[in-house]
């Protein structure tokens, strides 16, 4: 059986999936354009929902199509026999191959691409989803699929360490407790830095106390820090890290809403801060960190729904009291 | 004669100034609290009038006092064997000496510091300043006023290659054709890069490129860069630089004013855009480029007006079409 016809009976005529039209809906749904010959068929088995969906069900990005770009799945189809009947996670950004940023190690940037669920591309909230080939990455048995789907948020967590050489007898201020937050804690400690995670909410304080980081009521943290990272997913995030940033402090920035009303630019001036926006990462770093057993995201979990219950999950990724919502479309 | 009864005589009781008390006036004033034993009393000959300025006279940090933070002046009173006599420019940051910044020769960011002009110390804007001893750098003989003058913005431009490594073949974008981009750009060219101004003044960008500099309107670029300097002075500053900047690329931020309404901060995220807040600099570097005589700022001077003249001084440096006003105060 070919290629296309298997596909074509799995994937474009059945495939139950969320849509987002611009509400999010439960239904079949076909994909449009077709794969191509590079691209490999993935059957999703947990997807995770992450900050950014929410965004976009509200309209962020104008995003039309089915969102999700954290997953775990087994290959259903490919034309690569590497990756045949693998389990695999997928590097989110599909780029042209050819342009600068692309031969120079740095696709995610490449101007052409198209991002799984976010940009002009389905995304992982529904059975099956495609991205190219090069883009998958063989899942080693020793990770369970509850803590390979949290592959790409924690590679967006090690991007931080691409970027900028922290000093690691320097504590490290995690501002915001939520799933990103608790992640960053997370890789923080694992590698070997002193993670502050300062937050709002007791409960999940309490819970990121107990998996060993160090937990703050934002409120009581009175001295300024070389590094703030800022994970609120609000845009007050800033304003409130630059003050809590030391002068010639850093402050990494993890949050895509808009900065609130006139944000006040001259402390960073003043203080010479430098502000290093930071995105998604390579995901070696993060299956690395997930096999050898010493990062467990799996505490995180707050609940797992199938796809026709999607509204309620997304309720359940709304409410604040939880850190991550899983979704199992197979 | 004593160096108490010296300064009573000539700086306290009869010194004339412009003074913020909330609007601009020119009168008599006698600064307080009286000066330290290491500090030295400095006839002020010029200053410069700078964008900092203007905003504390629209009520930024809620100054009260004397502004002006640029000059050259001649000492009057010193303790200092090294100082007597000499003409001087001066670093306005005056720090406690004794904290970690001040100890790891960051004394511009102290806690403890007042401001010439700026933040808890009577500025240049007078007949008469005060500073410690060890702020104050005599001027060769072969650099002129009117260039010493420009020491300190010099400073502030020179302080953006302390704080990151520019590739020389790399375009830089200075973004605002204003009394601060026009410096930049011209110790951007002085050091071997390869300044870009871009602004929307006719007439200035002109004056700019027949001092040997690339000038451009800027809404004639329509590619990206690796860097970007926003000296607009404006709370847009920082969006337009996102939008000019390459992904993976710096912004050195020097524009103190307050962001327009809700900065959408995704793209800073999104394209990993490190943004660097840059202040004043050290100013031996300034000082070693005028005394070279291959960076001549005076070109930039489109008025001189004595101190009684205040008013029409700063009415001249609101003009768009101005670059750097002069006040004489003696």
């Amino acid at each position: 059986m070919g290629r296309s016809r298997e596909f074509d009976s799995r994937h474009t005529k059945t495939m139950r999936a969320l849509v987002v039209d611009p509400n999010l809906t439960f239904r079949s749904h076909s994909p449009d354009p077709a794969p191509t010959a590079g691209e490999t068929i993935v059957r999703v088995s947990l997807a995770g929902i992450c900050g950014t969906d929410l965004e976009l069900m509200r309209g962020y990005m104008g995003y039309r199509g089915i969102p999700g770009h954290e997953f775990v799945g087994r290959v259903a189809e490919t034309n690569d026999p590497k990756l045949r009947g693998q389990r695999v996670v997928g590097e989110i950004n599909a780029a042209c191959g050819r342009c600068g940023y692309c031969r120079s190690g740095l696709a995610r940037h490449c101007a052409e691409r198209t991002v799984l669920g976010i940009l002009g591309r389905d995304g992982a909230f529904a059975e099956y989803l495609r991205l190219p080939d090069e883009n998958l990455l063989p899942v080693p048995d020793s990770i369970p699929d509850e803590t390979a789907v949290f592959t790409e948020p924690l590679a967006a967590a090690y991007e931080i360490f691409e970027q900028l050489h922290i000093a690691r007898d320097h504590p490290v201020v995690v501002l915001g407790d939520g799933r990103l937050g608790a992640l960053i804690a997370l890789a923080l400690k694992r590698e070997g830095y002193l993670p502050v995670v300062a937050g709002h909410h007791h409960e999940k304080l309490g819970r990121l106390a107990s998996l060993g980081l160090f937990a703050s009521l934002e409120q009581d943290l009175k001295e300024r820090f070389d590094y703030v990272v800022d994970c609120t997913g609000h845009g007050d995030g800033l304003r409130r890290a630059t003050e809590l940033v030391k002068p010639r402090g850093t402050i990494v920035l993890k949050s895509t809403a808009a900065a609130g009303a006139a944000l006040n630019l001259a402390p960073l001036v003043i203080n010479e801060i430098t502000v290093l926006g930071s995105r998604c990462g390579r995901f070696a770093p993060a299956l690395a960190a997930f096999e050898k057993g010493t990062l467990d995201p799996r505490p995180l979990i707050d609940g797992t729904f199938p796809l026709e219950e999607g509204a309620a999950a997304m309720e359940a990724a709304e409410k604040t009291s939880n850190f991550k919502i899983l979704l199992k479309p197979s």
